[in-house]
């Protein structure tokens, strides 16, 4: 849940933090960025804030800002309506993100999550500004930025929030907003 | 046909123009660019500048740099292998592009492409930074560049550009590097 206030604060963080990467927006997309909290109440710590481009039945392209150690919760893209679930390519364009995927866990991982979270993969991909890495679908990840935030250039397939099912039983994908 | 300085001096030429950009690419990327003449030779007149980001099965993202009133041929995305042919939107990052496809001509287009090409499509739509627009599988289209030259994302299902159908049947899609 978050209020009003707290979204649109959100948002011009985010617009700001976009402006400084040379990122334009539209006056409506930056009016419309989504922020997500997750249903955790807890932005700063877990959340997202997301501008979407497109979003057709085959192709979909999105912004996603992350202030500083603000964290994406461990989740996968299962097969849904016939087709076997969201790829997705993500690329950092500003900052640094940690990225965690199935395979080898990382012995000294950058990345500290909340101790009430829910996350079991360790496997550590650090991304710079120009690096990328494909998640195929149905497969667990999670992300968090360092100490300057990132923005991360999302291309994928279609997306389908609803179907995203996440480690942690407490997190709602759609975000409440208050009042 | 391109000279190997020629395409190495276009290259040096887009790096720049991405670099002024913020868009920041890895070393191999940046030696990697593609330098399309579609086999006119007049590279400054049509031709593109393209880093392709990721080129899956059922995703594909580029960057496409522009030099100033640099254009890209008139063609079409037919379908291919049972897919419905390719699905792509532009998103202008910056400069100015000056794109036509079906649908009602404009009465005075500002793109002036050379008159010995074969130009079918006459619908302007005009993106400066932060707009976009999505071409269906199939469907007619071309661009250009205006004074300043242009950065456009591409989104897109998976690129198969040797199935691309140019209206001018002089083009060829593969650069041919002399010597």
């Amino acid at each position: 849940m978050l209020t009003a206030e707290e979204r649109d604060a959100a948002r011009n963080r985010a617009a700001s933090q976009l402006r400084k990467a040379g990122i334009v927006l539209t006056d409506p997309e930056t009016m419309e960025i989504e922020v997500a909290d997750f249903g955790l109440s807890r932005l700063e710590e877990t959340g997202l804030e997301v501008v979407v481009y497109i979003n057709t039945d085959r192709v979909c392209s999105k912004e996603i800002v992350m202030f500083p150690w603000q964290l994406c919760p461990e989740h996968r893209h299962p097969p849904f309506d016939g087709s076997p679930g969201k790829e997705e390519t993500f690329r950092c364009r500003s900052g640094v993100v940690y990225l965690y995927t199935e395979g080898e866990p990382t012995a000294q991982p950058v990345a500290q999550p909340p101790a009430d979270g829910a996350f079991t993969v360790w496997h550590e991909t650090v991304l710079y500004p120009g690096d990328q890495h494909t998640i195929m679908p149905d497969t667990l990840h999670w992300f968090q930025a360092g100490s300057e935030g990132a923005i991360v250039s999302e291309f994928s397939t279609r997306s389908a929030d609803e179907h995203d099912i996440f480690t942690d039983p407490r997190i709602q994908r759609e975000t409440q907003i208050e009042g």
